[in-house]
């Protein structure tokens, strides 16, 4: 997979469990901070858009716990986006670093509601474009 | 100290940390629903008083952590509250369950933003003349 | 579906982000917590295992996001269990209160992982028999 | 105050609540990811200590609340310690970037827990002996 953006960051010790490692919530955390950071790159802001009336909200989420992170640990975001009609997808892998171990693997479908109702959304048409992978 | 209110919680594993116990910022968590489930028993929604410009703002926060609470324990939070001037102050006690010991003991500052505005709220004045100790 | 455990809870508003909504890692809590209750609600806590070196450890997660919690929601959180060799798969939607409107609907796949190695938990095989969907 | 210490980060949209504001609990984790990561620059894991019995714990919190950090904010979060007979004391700022408003003020004290006995801890007398504020 050729991912379009990237985003390190590092392991807080709060978002450790009892168990000692990340709690399986955060990677959704980190997901979503990725791509709110991948909009941002393209000059868009989540905030902002949602001011306007543009939410992007998730439809469906799944995603496969290969790695657990760990208290000390750096980690690179990684992301794709793929349009199917009116939907976004994005591939989301998370790499452990700096062995590039898969932390976990993401398949995340957006779609875009307009002032409350589903929609097409061509800011992020245009936005998107040099980034979609066919 | 006499409380007005009280809500019964109980600890959820994600909020323990890796030393096992729940993590502190939680307690603020805590407090804040209580706070929030109190002025809905007054017939207040915090969401709702948002969407009309007036929003309750913590300034000020002092917490004293004394017994941590750790999975599977549950706790009665419990609050009073006072005017002084514009600022409301929270007391905000947490006991754990069944033995009453001692969890945190905080003070909760807030003042209101209306409109952007720092100022008096009638609606607080009004809704919370019954349970103000003087 | 013929779900074998459920547990009411309330959003609590710091569970909701900027666009007024509940977040969406928050129903991955939400459904971590339905499962430890039930764990606990069969006699065995999430906790303890971890101190005996036994850990329930999330493989794989689907979820589908239909209709957004608010502030001020109550909602009931449903679950129901299946064994696949040595996995077991929850199946855990969550309704709204009180009109039963479907939240979100996931699928949760666990491995149990014992002093660090992957493998049959005849404790989970034993305690989960009697809610088993074949 | 000259600080020993200093972070930067960024706000993540998921720590916004429905105010449209960082939710004042991710400022308590904002300020102990800042102590860990302190820890961390002085070849110490609290995570490691932990392991080993060692667990720094906070007895007290002040924080007062002075501009509310937005989506899309960077921030620094400074550190200063002081050593109170058998407590350490951080003086914990963060300031917005680049125009280094003030955001909190916070004083945090901890205490050192020894195989679950509150006692000295010479590891930290001498870690942070260069950094104590007379």
């Amino acid at each position: 997979m050729e991912f379009c953006y990237e985003l390190e960051m590092k392991v807080r010790d709060y978002e450790c469990d009892l168990q000692g490692i990340v709690n399986n919530a955060n990677y959704q955390h980190y997901i979503e901070h990725t791509r709110h950071e991948f909009l941002l790159s393209t000059g868009i802001s989540f905030a902002k858009l949602h001011e306007e009336g543009i939410d992007a909200v998730v439809a469906r989420l799944e995603m496969a716990f290969k790695t657990p992170l760990k208290s000390g640990d750096s980690f690179v975001s990684k992301l794709a986006v793929k349009k199917d009609r009116f939907k976004y997808i994005f591939y989301q892998n998370i790499y452990r670093l700096p062995d590039m171990k898969l932390v976990i693997k993401s398949e995340v479908t957006t779609v875009t509601v307009i002032n409350g109702t589903l929609g097409e959304c061509p800011v992020f048409d245009e936005i998107f474009k040099p980034y979609i992978k066919e």
